[in-house]
């Protein structure tokens, strides 16, 4: 077990003033992760009272240097720290309330719940690829508005769980591959998991050598307990500008109490009252005492008074800079507030049937990202390899590389560290509505960064196109059955489906102007009719989820349909009208907007009482609350042309015609 | 571009007849991906012809080398050795349907639908971390049956989109620490990716490097055409019997087309004819002909004969084998039947509410998993590092580890290579009902995985416990909210989740004995009352996925709970009858295994025209189509202990008994 004491006193005091404080949290919490906030509390002591730039007074800085702690179990070192720093929420009965209803200190750290918080984890590897995507951020918009307003830092801390995990893996790759010198992580290594020693599954993988093969500089330093290893390392890491650092650090989990330390017992459980004790007793410290803070630790952190320091001088250089170029000043201001530039709505193209019957939803994507580009300059985002087929690009811009900071950002064959990273990127702030891509089938390989869009609330764009069996001859790994329903089912996501160019151009509108949260644009491989809008309802409809697109005087029936799906509504229409049925047809983009909508709208859209038939190239499940009956994929697709797909797999007018006819 | 010709005429041949083969196929059916295939010809042709042991006429034969292509898109490659080889079902007219409806040649491979294609590629890294499971399997297999019977390689192909994927990280980092000697894999390194040169996102990154340092063997193989190099690197790969081997082979995708070869152009599209024609006239071949294969090749190939030698010799030592233990021999059998032996059902675990009042449905699990065990000899898996919380650790095996192969596997932190690498494992054969345990959260990390094992229809068990906002304080990061809605999202794939203890072990016997497919066991932290089945239905009553609890005479309403609300169910309906409303209880654990059942069994479980009420704790989606209300959570939870949150959230019998009330 390591045991180099801190160099002075006061340095001890306020490093294990961050163990107690863990210790007695988990301890009268009932639960928690004691051990690595002890472990590590060399590290959180070290950046929050000196190695970082932040103001506990204005937890917003846009350019405060941003701490993610992968590791979110042990959210404790993390409240510690935001406590001994001066964060006001963060008071000593918010600690006292750890893991409880409506504290400050839910088990794992929630952004937007916590003042000081930057990014919600817990599900590990996401933080290392958020980190990623903040550093992403605060490198682009470095080089787009001046290193005078933002230059700082991202750091973060990891654990072994992180690094098993293969979102990190990804993270870091393009990490390195891009030469991130603003971001440094210290690597907790304990050798300790939940089911015991890291000998079981991981410890024999040379961790700095895998990342030294992505391109990172990394260093060791061989006890965490070691003030000046962890300051010299900071700042060889600071110093190392073209490549991101990664520290390696030898710690004692639970560290140092006597018998659990370095034990899988001081990682997911209160250490109990008798090792609490003995824990003191090892730090010379009162072990009747507890939540307690000695005197003069508040002063060693001093982060109140850099921090304001820090700031001050900043909001100098910031207010020279506004002052010098007022145009520039207004994009910053929209940028943090996270909207466009004005001008957005007039510029959204409009697509007349006339001159092109047909278009691709995701190719009437494309032309609509070309069209509000120049207004979302701060828009960050691109695809997993698959620009040529989302057609995400924006033309006007080169790669994001090495060399220069873009908007289009080659993630390479990576969803899942895109996702997380496109997260990172929309919490830094400045970054308008960052973006994600790629087939709607790999939303499934980057599903837990989805959610923690969804949960954090944030402004994360995903788009996906391929979105149904009629991708055709890729067949059914490729061909999405169950993912529009599987995006249905994360709360708080909007989820739009447009149903033709018209739509899908509104759908970018609803996604950067209206929603606040995340949102998910699900667009077609093959081309679809471009809607008459003289003949059918406009596509400003879309913003209210579903809207009707074909009225019909004494309808006996209404069939609502969701994208690709909308024109075989419509032609199913005109099958029932051959046989003298009337039938209505719906446009359903997103039940999410929908449901925001009043009963009475609803009503107007989906009568109560009459028939109503949903097609759409998916599984079925949930429809029910809207119809009375589907045309749906409710089973694994195949390998074929998509027209073929379709018509063997009944997504056809005759059969949604058939359905109708079955409820009348 | 890489140029050395192979080393003989007729191996020459047979080498570009993979190429124009996979030309012609993409041309023919307008789209695919030739570039591979042509690239890595010579390593196909040097495992199909030469290294790999494989009866073409007994694609089954259960000590042949697997064989996995984990760039799927490149399944040309497979269907052209297929054929050369002489596996029956692969015709030339097959080759010439590529891509097309009702035809073996689906644009990615799939096992079960074509012969000699042991696993369904296409997702990339996927590939990468089933050959582990494979590989795991054999080992497992090798040391419990003996060398003499079961002594195979895995060799796989993965590319650069492979590599970069964090599934095939987590694997090889798995498989360096386990020393799997058994798997060599191919990487085919032509540093093009679909947007382009992989210089965009990867090529600064040193692959050998990483994987040395996750402990495999590396070698470098200069140029894909150098037969006698690619040799010589098999040779040291086989050799090496205590690591994992990657040979990086450095090819020219598309070779040798002259205009496309080396670039973006010839990956994912047809090549065009002009330049097919081209390419025959670089290879000296007659542009006007396709489809061809020249006199000598399957010669050249000899895979039938030299498989029918090994296989032959095989089974003589078999049948010697299974002579001298006739129960080894039994064991055997039914392992590759992918059955328990007989007995089980006698020996699962039953519980009494008299001697136990209340228990975890994890806790039930582990003790029915302890009884169960001696049935399930090569029931091989374990949990992503959750053994102790997810309960699924066989207490008589050790951990699997370099020095031996148990039945509990480690994983780590790896929940996606968990998913692929039981995919492998299921897929093998020989191991029955493989394994992949963690906390149903966290089932997000690994839904790629568990939609192919329901896409593949294998025999995966997924184990997922702490199953709702109840497991308390991790709270939002880890409560589960919308995941058993998406699970039942994924077609063919069934969801148990279990009432209570004796359903628990219930569930077990159902997903081991009944089930073909995959099964999804979903599973409670808390402990929930085991229920009294003097007074309620039998817990066998599951199976049919769902029954009538309790039943009640005049009934004016039915109230359906899964998992741990089934006594919240109960509960309240004894609310409402102390208001005078009678109530039947029905429990419901699987969607799936009910909607196998006649619809007058339905109807009796769930009476048509009669109120119903749902209650689970996770969102109501998918609850329209089996009752009129519901008691749900349709919202991200919090941190508080489980009894607060299921009270804050309103999953309480009163809230239950009132919505019925709304009904009435």
């Amino acid at each position: 077990m390591a045991t180099t004491a801190p160099q002075s006193t006061s340095e001890q005091l306020a490093v294990d003033t961050i163990r107690t404080l863990a210790m007695d949290a988990v301890q009268h919490a009932g639960n928690g992760h004691p051990g690595m906030p002890m472990g590590m509390a060399p590290v959180g002591y070290l950046l929050f009272s000196e190695v970082m730039k932040h103001n506990p007074k204005d937890p917003h800085w846009a350019d405060r240097d941003r701490f993610v702690l992968s590791a979110g179990h042990g959210s404790m070192l993390l409240y510690a720290c935001l406590h001994l720093s001066g964060y006001p929420d963060m008071t000593l009965e918010e600690i006292r309330h750890f893991r409880t209803w409506g504290s400050r200190t839910p088990g794992h750290p929630e952004v937007h719940h916590t003042a000081g918080v930057e990014v919600t984890t817990g599900p590990l590897g996401q933080g290392v690829a958020n980190a990623v995507g903040l550093a992403l951020a605060e490198r682009f918009l470095r080089e787009k508005f001046g290193e005078e307003v933002q230059s700082h830092h991202t750091y973060g801390i990891c654990s072994d769980g992180d690094l098993m995990e293969g979102v990190s893996a990804e993270a870091a790759s393009l990490a390195g591959h891009l030469g991130l010198g603003n971001l440094i992580f210290f690597y907790d290594h304990n050798h300790i998991s939940i089911d015991g020693r890291t000998s079981l599954a991981f410890d024999t993988e040379d961790v700095n050598k895998r990342f030294d093969a992505y391109g990172w500089h990394t260093q060791d330093v061989d006890d965490a307990n070691d003030l000046d290893a962890l300051r010299a390392a900071v700042k060889a890491a600071q110093e190392e500008t073209g490549r991101p650092s990664l520290i390696r650090v030898r710690s004692t989990i639970g560290f140092p109490s006597p018998n659990k330390g370095g034990t899988p017992g001081a990682h997911g459980a209160a250490l109990g009252e008798d090792e609490v004790r003995a824990t003191k007793e090892v730090l010379g410290w009162d072990p009747d005492q507890h939540f307690v803070v000695p005197e003069g630790v508040y002063e060693q952190f001093s982060a109140v008074e850099r921090g304001a320091a820090a700031q001050a001088e900043w909001e100098e250089r910031f207010q020279a800079w506004r002052a010098a170029d007022s145009e520039r000043a207004q994009v910053w201001d929209l940028a943090w507030a996270g909207k466009p530039l004005p001008g957005l709505d007039a510029a959204l193209p409009s697509f007349d049937p006339a001159q092109k019957s047909s278009l691709a939803t995701r190719a009437a994507s494309h032309t609509t990202i070309q069209a509000i580009a120049p207004f979302l300059p701060t828009q960050v985002g691109g695809s997993a390899d698959l620009n040529e087929s989302v057609k995400t690009g924006i033309e006007a811009d080169g790669p994001y590389s090495r060399e220069q900071a873009t908007r289009n950002v080659y993630w390479g064959i990576r969803e899942h560290a895109m996702g997380a990273a496109v997260n990172g990127m929309a919490l830094h702030g400045g970054i308008v509505k960052p973006l994600g891509a790629t087939f709607l089938q790999f939303a499934d390989y980057m599903r837990p960064a989805i959610r923690l869009s969804a949960l954090m609330n944030i402004g994360s764009l995903w788009v996906y196109s391929h979105d149904s069996i009629a991708l055709g001859e890729d067949g059914p790994t490729h061909q999405p059955v169950e993912h529009i329903a599987a995006l249905r089912a994360i709360p708080n996501l909007t989820v739009i489906r447009p149903s033709d160019a018209n739509e899908t151009a509104e759908a970018w509108r609803v996604a950067v102007e209206l929603v606040e949260g995340p949102t998910v644009l699900i667009l077609s491989r093959q081309n679809l009719p471009v809607l008459d809008r003289s003949k059918y309802g406009p596509a400003k409809g879309l913003d209210k989820g579903a809207y009707v697109l074909a009225e019909a005087e004494g309808a006996a029936a209404t069939i609502v349909g969701t994208g690709s799906e909308v024109s075989v509504a419509l032609a199913a229409a005109e099958l029932l009208a051959e046989d003298g049925v009337t039938a209505r047809v719906v446009a359903m983009p997103s039940w999410e907007l929908f449901e925001a909508q009043d009963q009475a709208y609803r009503d107007s859209v989906l009568p109560p009482g009459q028939p109503k038939v949903s097609v759409e190239a998916g599984i079925h499940m949930g429809w029910e609350r809207w119809v009375d009956a589907s045309v749906s994929v409710d089973r694994f697709g195949a390998s074929a042309a998509g027209e073929v797909m379709l018509t063997e797999y009944g997504i056809t007018a005759e059969a949604v015609a058939a359905k109708v006819k079955t409820l009348l």
